[in-house]
Parts: C-alpha cells; structure tokens; sequence
C-alpha cells in the first residue's frame, strides 16, 4: 500500500525526533503524506523508539482516516494530522511537546516574530489556538483539534505556507514541512525560537517584534524566486 | 527475607534514577514494596551509586521499620516511604531534590495543571505540602514528613491514584508508582513539567489552569477502562 | 590566492564554532583576514558543516567584495564582515545567532558590564546597534549592517579594541579578534556573559553595574602592558 | 618542597572542577593547604586544564605568599587563597565563575537557605560580599578580595565552619573544604543552589526562607556529632 521509502522516510524522521531531544518517553509523532495515492503514513501509538522498524509504521487513509495495513494503532494524533494534510498544502507534520514551544502553548501566549533567526523560517508570529470548547474535546476531539488549527489560520489570515507551525493552547506546538524530516527540522527551529522568546518576555515584556520590512528580508533571502541564501 | 528480583528492581530504579540527572551526589532515593511479604527494600544511606550491588539494597518491616538483614542503614529517608507505603496503594517510592520541582518546593507552590503534558501523568495539580511544624521536624522528622504529604491529599480530598507525586515545603518531591521503575519514570516526566511550569509562571503568571474536561480526556486517553492510547 | 594556511585557519574555526553548541543548522560563520594579501577568506553560503574543506572556504576581495577564486557564493553576511575589517583592526570576525546574546539583541538590551568575568574579556558594555531604516534593510542589507555596527561605536566612543562584539538589533552578535579562532573563542564568552546577564536582570532588574575602577583592574590585568595574567 | 601526594591532589581536583563544567578556558582554581609544611600548593595562572601535570602546582609560602619552587607563576588569584588559609579553618580552597552562582554575586544578592538541599550542606545563607572600595581594587586587588571575605563573616556572624562559601560581589564564589577535592565537590553544590535560588526569586519573589529548626534539622542530620545519614 505505501510506498517502502515514504515508510523509511517517516521512520527515520521519528528517528530524528527522538534523537533532537524534543521528545520525553514515547511522546511526539511525525508523519508523511502521498497525496497521490491517497493515503498518509504515521508513527505507530505508544511503541518505544528503540523498537521502531519500517514495518511498524502504519498507512492511513487521507479521506477516510482508516488504517490500510497491518496490526498495529497508529497515534492517537492520526485525526489531527489528517485535517491538517487536508487544508494545508503540506508533505509532513511533526508534534512534539518540546518544552519551550510546550511553555508558550500552556501560557497560551504566540511565538512573536523578534529577529531575523525567527523571520528565516516564519513569515510572522507562529500564533496560538484559542482554547477548545467542551464538546469539541468530548466529541472527536483529535479531528477538532486539527480543525481549530485550520480556524486560527484563517481567521487571522496567516499563510500556512509562510508560516508552518502553530502552538495549540495548553497542548504543544504541531509543525509542517514540505516532507516529514522537513517538519521535523523545522520543529527543532521552533524550539530554539520558543527558548529565546522565553527570554525575551522575561527581560523585557514590552519589547516590540522585528519590523516588518526586516522580517520579510530575511525571509525572502531565503525562500522564494528571488532568495539568495545557499548555493543555487 | 527479601526476594531477589525485588532488590534487583530497586537497584536497577536507583541506578536509573542516577543515570537520569535528576540527583546529585547520593543524593535521592528509591525504594519497591513487597505486601505479601510486609517489606520494603530501599537504598542504603549514603553510598555512592556506583558501588551499589543487589545485596546492597536493604529490607525494611512495613510494619515496624525494622531492618530485615544485613549491615547496612537505609535511606535516612525511610520512614517517608513506610508511611505513604502505608496511605496509599503504590508499589514504588522515589525521592529527589530535581532542580525545577525543588525549587518549586521550596517557593511553595503547588505544580499546576496547566495542560496535556501534565495530563497524560496527573489528573490535576501535583500538590505542596504545607510547612511542617518544629515539633514534627524536631521528633520523628522523616515519618512526620510522610503523615505530611497523606494529611495534604486527605485534605484537599485528591486521590493518590490519580496524582501520583507531592512536593514537599522547602524540601522536594517524593513520586510513587506501581513499582520502583515506574515511580522513578514518573519522577523525571514531574520534573520536566516543573521545567515548563517554572516558565509559564515566568512569562505569563496569570495564565489560567487547562480546563478540566481538557484534563480528563487526556488522563483518561491514557489511564483506565476505556484508554486507547498505545497498543492492547 | 589566499593562501592555504588562512583557508586552514578559517576552516577550522568554523568547525570549533559548529563544535561549540553555539550555531544551528548552517547558520553562522567565520572569517579570517590577510591585510597584505588584500583578502578575507570566509564560509560557503548554506553548506553544512559536516562537508566542510578547506578548498571551499571563500576568498573575497577586501576592497570590491568580489569573488576572487572558486565556485561557491561566499556567505550571504560577506558584507557586513568586510565592513568591519574596513573600519576595525581585528584579523578575524564571528556571527552566530546564539540563544541568549541573540535574546538580548531581540530584546534591544546592551550586555552590561556586570562583573569581572565580563571585565577580563570587555572592558565595559557590549552594545546594542539602533534599528535598521526601512531604506537601509532595503538596499545593501549586509553592508548596511556592518555601517551600522560601526557607527554604534563612534557615537558612543567605544574602542573596537577594548570591546570586541555587539548585539545588532532584532538580529544577533558579531565578534571579532586578532584572527578568526580568536574570535569564535570570544563569540562562546559572550554567549556565557550573554546567559548571565539575562539571570541577573531577571531576579535584579535594577542591580547597577560593576564598578568601572573593578572593570579596569580586571581588564588591565589580562590585557595590555601591564597585564600580569598567564605566564610570560 | 610540597609533598608530591599534595601536587597530586590538587591537581585532580583542578581536573575535577575542570571538568564539572564549573569553568570556561582557564578560568577557575583550586588550591591545597599544609599546614605543617607552611605552604600552599594551587593551579598555574592561565595554563590550559589539558596540559597540566603535578609538577606544574605552583607551592606557595602560606606565610610571606612566595614561590618556593619551579618557574610558573602561581594563579593569579593566590593571595585570596592565601587570606582564607590564615582566617578560616580549612584544607582547600576553589574560586569558580560558575553561571548561576556568578549571576548572583553580580546581582549581589545572597544565596538564601531555601530548604533542605541547602541545609544539607550549608547552615544558612550564602552571604554575599560588599563592593570593594576602589583604594582596595587598585592596590593588593586579590589580597584585599580575601580580607573583604573574612570581614563579612566577622561582620555578619557567620561561622566559616558551617557555611563554606561566599559570593564576591561583582565578580564570583570562592568555597573551601577539608582538602582540595572536597572545595570542588561543594562549588558543584553551590552551583545547584545558586540555580534553585535563580529560579525562586524568579516565580515566587516573595517566598520565606526555610525554618531555622528545619535548617538545623538537616545541616546536623549530615554533620556534627549526632549525624545519622550515611554508614558509620
């Protein structure tokens, strides 16, 4: 059904999650989409890193959230990785409850956009979710956890392609990327940004964000047609 | 008197509870319940762990404290462990001086549930004890420390099966468990929310708690009757 | 061109960068300077580190900025390196965004000089740059960047001798020394002065700084004629 | 001149604090007494930590602060060393720019007795000292620095037997021991503390200290006559 590379690919990002120090026991998933067949490929719940093979990585379908091989229960998260492939134009998705970013989530404070570290890999604040309603949390709770993050996008016009993480309140950040290892490089950015953000409220609180044109230098120097960071 | 493989239990959870940074010195200390038996085994006072052995470990009465065999003392700490052996219905005790759940207790705060993390381990605050009087520190210190922590969750009506962990007045945390190994893992998980709960209160003290039923659809994700988390 | 030695020095000063915990990714980079040769041979643009040769270290003309041999773009904050060896006598500059000087230029704080192991490294404040103008991060960012590092300087009458870094604004720290080791050596004190400084302003936001005959003596005492620190 | 067993020890136990993360380069001392033999034996001034042998412990007249043998010139720190030998009861002495414990003397706060880690090792605060008057920086600078320590026990009552440590103001701790290795291992301690205490103030400025009877409580629990932990 899926592919054996999206398999590896998704392992090995696990892999590196574990091995980034983001990860506490068997907490945070990563997985990986093929959109063209339909299905997406995720890690399987509560087994221990050390154990993981490419078999134990479960295929799931993208529309119907059913899994279509194997034994084994993919992560408890599976429904809310699939709303986010649904309505982002994303490869992979990373969730972690790394600490700072996992801080932030539980202040239900953004990740403000302070420097140009921050404006290499987001356009603008990684905002945070409004809490979840009772019924959203008794009811499909997964799935509307996803769906609460495509709301915050939308609502405050953020770009989900300039902006590839957001902090869900008092649970922890979810981060995307053009392939699963992507996200998950990206996750370990966020991180990093969430621990100098930390910081930066706590010594000066009223300090303002990065100006805008400075934001979008850094980030355009480095994504897009005119980007010039790199060899091309 | 005491079996082998339960010295052997609570010698590889103290030799964890080494490995994991969490102590310092010989400081900290971890103890394995036999009921049938009406033992406990905890670590000897003292002696450094890299030196301890199974033989080491020392049998204690449940009932009267007693040294059971052997030459050794144990833990100046163990009538703490006797005493929640006796409250509550665990099979394993660990203590530490953690650097962020110390320093919690020694601000006297309670560890807050401030959101999943924390929920997916306890179902609500990790308490503080109050302040013990002269008189308990004075007669029987270590056993009036363990009629401490049962009086705090007795009072503030919490079940000790449900939070797991105490932070005692300018002391430090004492976790229990099923078994040692159990209660050393829950011991590392408290210190890593008092590493992101010391941040919250930093940067945003007047955050609010999760919302309960928040709370409740992640403990209960993971804990009792109808948990689908991991693999069954 | 340039010749092997300074592409060696270079090189391995970008590796002990990468070694010192103090850059992410690709990001950060060294350069070193040969005045007679009329050359600074500085990092790749983007290449990770683990590829790293001495043959692919950039040799750029100090006067025009051209490329003088090879294939790779030099580092896209060439610029603003060939601005400071411009206006600084020092033979080699560091840029990272390490955690907690980066903070401190997103929060728009000087480092103070808060003690003598700041003072046997700098002899007082490391300053913050102002903002950029719209106009300066528009055209000639990285140029724009090194004028503004210089001229932080001549409005506050600091020597670029006795203070060898700043904190650009929203941005990060640039280090510079007598050769490009010096420099990346110079680039972790800050980042340890940079941790403190932050602990200090926040449990005494309002202590004062050290006292400037204590700065003297300690940096006197290390630097210069009469410097009685080390073996001669 | 000083017995080779003394080189020895002071040496390890420099290696010791070397490698405690305790120091950053060259920064950091340590130094044993004999005090039949009139000497004390400390670290080389500004010798990197991997080139030292026992032959490179520089032994100093305890009396008149003079060499007494070989070329090296001792630690540019002695004569601090040299004042705590003749005032305080001790057998070694280590000077640290520890993090945590350097940010408090630059804060020039006192490092509270919090609670029972503390109180385990030290019977009460940490004092901190006064500034140093400028007459005392630029003339006998390291002497004066020793004075101004054993003048703030005298002061403020303090019995250098029971709290082996002290902040200088501006600048960093100096703890001291029964020998060399035991001032290292109680710098590593303070260093603990020092990181509890940053945190406290953080969340919780107004906590009390501990009890006084839960202070005395620990601290005799460990030392003095009466002790009862560890194997005797």
């Amino acid at each position: 059904m899926a592919s054996s590379q999206l398999r590896e690919e998704v392992l090995q990002a696990n892999l590196d999650l574990a091995g980034s120090g983001l990860v506490m026991g068997t907490f945070g998933n990563v997985s990986g989409v093929d959109r063209d067949a339909g299905l997406c490929v995720i890690k399987p719940s509560g087994v221990p890193y050390e154990e993981l093979t490419p078999d134990h990585m479960v295929p799931v379908s993208l529309a119907s959230g059913e899994v279509l091989a194997g034994e084994l229960r993919p992560s408890s998260d599976t429904a809310t990785h699939l709303e986010l492939y649904r309505a982002f134009p994303c490869g992979g998705v990373t969730h972690t409850h790394s600490e700072f970013a996992t801080a932030l989530a539980q202040a239900r404070l953004p990740l403000r956009c302070m420097g140009t570290t921050h404006a290499d890999y987001f356009r603008g604040d990684v905002p945070v979710t409004r809490e979840m309603t009772r019924e959203e949390v008794e009811t499909e709770y997964e799935r509307n956890t996803g769906l609460v993050i495509v709301e915050t996008f939308a609502t405050a016009g953020i770009s989900p392609q300039e902006v590839m993480a957001v902090l869900v309140a008092n649970h922890g950040p979810f981060v995307w990327g053009s392939h699963a290892g992507d996200s998950v490089e990206r996750a370990q950015v966020l991180e990093f940004l969430a621990r100098m953000e930390c910081m930066v409220r706590t010594v000066a609180p009223d300090a303002g964000r990065a100006a805008t044109y400075l934001v979008d230098k850094h980030f355009l120097r480095k994504h897009g047609k005119d980007a010039y960071y790199g060899q091309r």
